[in-house]
């Protein structure tokens, strides 16, 4: 069958087993010669093009809930499921999405960007069934990497707790997107590699005995009992969690993932399916990937691997720059330190790692863990400098305002990928950041607007020894290496005066600041431009000195409006026209006492609001 | 010695064990004299005195880090550190915190209020003194409730891997805040309470075996043989994570618990040190109690242990009323479910349990897996009430953005325990979540002013089919129940005129409109008094009316001021004034596209902005 005659998995419910071997040949072929046109995930896909076709061909979609976790794998599901003729919108404006996407297909029951959500939408849904009394199965497809996330273990207990029939696939590649560190990891992995062989009836069997897996499943387990006969791995871990287990099973062999998903689909319960995969499979360059190189590709030359994209010469990655100012800086002061959840490649750290192998933290996909680590990395005297995405650092709002916040920790984080992201869409854009932070007390929230200053603000970021975040969008700009860092006053804007008759101002940040001044220039339009590089604190002087030109004030944001840059203007600006009078808590941590003594203490008392009210009646 | 002379965990060094267990004695008695009258938590505390005893007795604080998880369970720390005297002023303004405070006291090394943020701290320590060539102790102790936290298991899965030294306590008591229900304690619980004895020498042997610790320890177990002989319980769950494991010992036991935890810190490396303690062990009511209703205590009398504070008859807490109207709700709808991470008892959800023992999901101290899994059922059909207090919810601000709002599932979430919660200080605060929030697109974030605005906003939550938050606060106020339930129009905000020549507006919500109200009417000072009972969507018909009157208008709020009702106001009236022109994206999600053709499309490209200034000009 050719892969645009695929309009549904139905089609392959018949095929033999060769046809199937041969379709995965023909899936693999297209994904690499369609991505290395259109960019996109490759290893990923790759490694489970035999997996995505048996969970099709055993499983009814969309009946069943197949959910693939962090969604980027889900390439081969969207083939089977009729849209292999949309790859060439790959990621583009309206084009095919990169992740499942419920609003473009019956088939995606479950939207994922971020990794580990997966195990607890699985067990949401197992619960709706039974509650419904529907009839379908749950179908979780995790990777190791995506493990190391707290939240899917949060869910493996709840899961093991609450013991609804459900199956976990478990995808074990021995990476995440960049290399796992874990020490689950590092258990699986010496087992993996030792030379352990037990024959897999034994096994079994004592697996039943301490699973009380039914005998149901022990006649159908007989006819598996070939095919996990690699290693057998410990399936501590999950049976600690109280999951029944099998594997692991070759990944890429259709015929004996078949027969092992079968078995599983007639577990009672839920169960872990441990498949192992190859990142990359049947790409030579992706094959040999360590670290991360091939997760996420531009478009590249099949023959010689190269990347297709070319940056200019004298431009860099606002990544690469903060990390060889961070390089640099090190060099100078041993007591900074990086950590990366799991980002190495992306946050352009691997550099560091090479150069200062002790002073580099690899945590894993664990952004909570990761700001938390470095709290008390810098309250034992460190300097910590944690890389992650914008988007990612979502999930470390609680460890940023509780911990880094309000103990006033000097832990530096580097926003990367704020703002718009683009191809990787809605759950990747970096655009919330902004408004996410600007209310935490404590907290210095700053953005460069070309090289030389990403440099003086990482470097100012480090002397302040405050809670310190710098934000920097994907992409690249011009650079040159300072010769001598300069401190940045926390909290000053800058200004540019373009032409002499200004028609207005426009407040900008990060290079659209130079976006602004550029065209301006070029239209000849005479205005003043002002660079808002601290959007916490703001620079109210400025801002005083602006209002006072009776010019018409634009702020230019690229991010969500709500509650960002214009939002904290509009607020100080306010507290000098009084537009609203405001009564609240001030920017600041309020300390335990009872409600009523600290409404009082905080001035939010009804009395201090007519206090208020009669003064200035 | 008596309670009140110890100024130092260094008068204890030179005790014996008997004048250690008489001391332990003499703590208890004063910490259930002392909470009795100032309140606090209670049963936590109990659990640990003797281990706290031998935490202080081993390890030389403040040189070695003592770090308590939680840090509600630091009384006895506390007391041996000096501050047995100021626990008359416990949880008040200005007096003792109830929790770990650096600025307290030079023993207090790490805060917390939120749980499991021990491990990553205790790590990011460790990392810090090994780099900067120090010499300590790093010592966490950590609950088995807060186990359940996916922080604490990303940060046990990272300690497993970098193998520094540090002692991991973890302190076994069976329960978390309120009962455990995970599948690791499901399993623990199992093996514990099995027969299985096998002699502690041939289990440390084998555990030297396949855990690699040397042989120095395995000479410092010999005499720890007899001590941890009760049970040999599973360590798996440890041994998975690549930690070494001694226990379980008895808790209540100081003898023991120094011989271990000396044994500890001889071992080279992470060791996990499993500790069998009894919550609430001393004082019999607390003993008994299974559902937390001793964890944080209100002043009781100790002889029949009934609480001290008096509700006035006609009130209820505000928790209680959501509780109750869930239930009645739930009644005629057999697809609501409730949820809560550990928070039956607090949430007063235990009616509910026990009325819908197989719609109600206890999920441990888990509020990311909470609120996905939620989103799981919603997918399937379920309407799930989520209960969660506000600033715990911090740890699941991802999971409402990227799971439940963009995805646009109707999952409802009481925020309980918003705005100030007095007692327990600055960690649990709820004072952040409408600016953290707000900003996110397709949510509802809403709170009634009395009762029966509180069971009309449930009902409308749940007939809306949209993500849906009503936050409310802690304390009670006048019940009744609605005979019929309303549909409240989303968005709309109401309007109570005091008078009829009002001198200003007063924009507020909660039950501060009705103290408002309560107020004006009371100095018989006419006023508008507007109850914003939506902080999003906002009601800007309302407000253009507002304007239009030229009174002075006072928002009103009781939780921080930044990004919070008064900027949703702000902003609003700023699209009318256009006192700043603003860009940016507004609210909604943004899909993929590359970054050139979203910027076109969001309308935040520089041509856009140009385009808006000649315009304007």
């Amino acid at each position: 069958m050719r892969i645009y005659d695929i309009e549904s998995p139905k089609q392959i419910k018949n095929m033999s087993i060769p046809q199937l071997v041969e379709l995965s040949n023909d899936i693999r072929s297209f994904l690499i010669n369609s991505i290395s046109k259109t960019g996109g995930h490759l290893s990923s896909n790759l490694g489970v093009v035999e997996l995505s076709i048996a969970m099709h061909y055993v499983f009814d979609a969309p009946n069943d809930k197949l959910i693939f976790d962090v969604g980027h794998q889900c390439y081969t599901h969207k083939i089977l499921t009729g849209r292999s003729r949309q790859f060439t919108t790959l990621r583009k404006k309206d084009g095919l999405s990169g992740y499942q996407k419920r609003s473009e297909s019956i088939y995606d029951c479950w939207e994922a960007g971020h990794s580990s959500t997966s195990l607890s939408a699985a067990l949401g849904y197992a619960i709706a069934r039974d509650i419904k009394k529907e009839n379908y199965e749950v179908v979780a497809l995790i990777g190791d990497g995506a493990l190391s996330g707290g939240m899917a273990m949060e869910a493996l207990n709840d899961i093991g707790s609450k013991q609804k029939k459900m199956i976990i696939i478990f995808n074990d590649n021995n990476m995440s997107i960049s290399r796992n560190h874990g020490g689950i990891e590092q258990r699986i992995t010496s087992v993996r590699s030792s030379q352990i062989y037990r024959g897999i009836k034994h096994d079994i069997k004592s697996n039943l005995q301490t699973n009380k897996v039914g005998t149901s499943i022990l006649n159908a387990m007989t006819s598996v009992r070939d095919i996990v006969k690699h290693d057998i791995i410990n399936a501590g871990l999950f049976q600690d969690f109280n999951l029944d287990y099998i594997g692991p099973v070759d990944g890429h062999n259709i015929s004996d993932l078949i027969k092992v998903l079968n078995t599983a689909k007639e577990h009672d319960g839920p169960i872990v399916v441990h498949v192992l995969t190859k990142k990359g499979k049947g790409y030579p360059y992706a094959e040999k990937d360590k670290v991360g190189k091939w997760h996420g590709v531009s478009p590249f030359d099949i023959e010689t691997g190269r990347s297709l994209m070319k940056l200019p010469n004298d431009e860099l990655t606002w990544s690469e720059i903060i990390s060889r100012t961070l390089m640099d800086l090190a060099r100078k002061d041993k007591n900074i330190v990086a950590i990366t959840p799991a980002m190495a490649q992306g946050s352009k750290l691997l550099d560091f790692e090479k150069t200062y192998p002790n002073r580099f933290f690899d945590c894993g996909i664990a952004e909570q863990h990761a700001i938390t680590m470095a709290c008390g990395m810098a309250a034992g005297g460190l300097k910590p400098f944690v890389s992650v995405y914008s988007s990612f650092l979502q999930r470390a709002y609680d460890q940023i305002n509780h911990d880094m916040a309000r103990m006033d920790l000097p832990v530096v984080v580097g926003i990367d990928r704020a703002g718009l992201v683009g191809d990787d869409g809605d759950t990747h854009q970096g655009v919330f950041d902004i408004s996410m932070l600007r209310s935490i007390p404590n907290l210095i929230l700053s953005q460069p607007h070309d090289a030389k200053e990403a440099q003086n603000l990482l470097y100012t970021a480090f002397v302040s020894q405050k809670p310190f975040c710098i934000r920097y969008p994907r992409g690249n700009v011009h650079y040159d290496k300072v010769d001598q860092y300069e401190l940045i006053p926390i909290g000053s804007w800058t200004r540019y005066d373009v032409g002499d008759k200004p028609i207005c101002i426009v407040i900008s940040y990060g290079y659209d600041v130079d976006n602004v001044i550029h065209k301006a220039k070029e239209n000849n339009i005479s205005m003043i431009v002002i660079n808002a590089r601290f959007f916490k604190p703001i620079d109210t002087i400025m801002i005083n000195e602006l209002c006072s030109y009776d010019l018409p004030i634009y702020v230019y944001e690229t991010d969500c409006k709500i509650g960002s840059l214009s939002s904290a203007i509009l607020e100080y600006i306010n507290t000098q026209k009084h537009i609203l009078n405001t009564i609240g808590i001030e920017d600041h941590f309020v300390n335990h006492g009872s409600i009523r003594t600290l409404r009082i203490q905080e001035h939010i008392d009804t009395q201090s609001l007519f206090k208020e009210i009669i003064e200035n009646d």
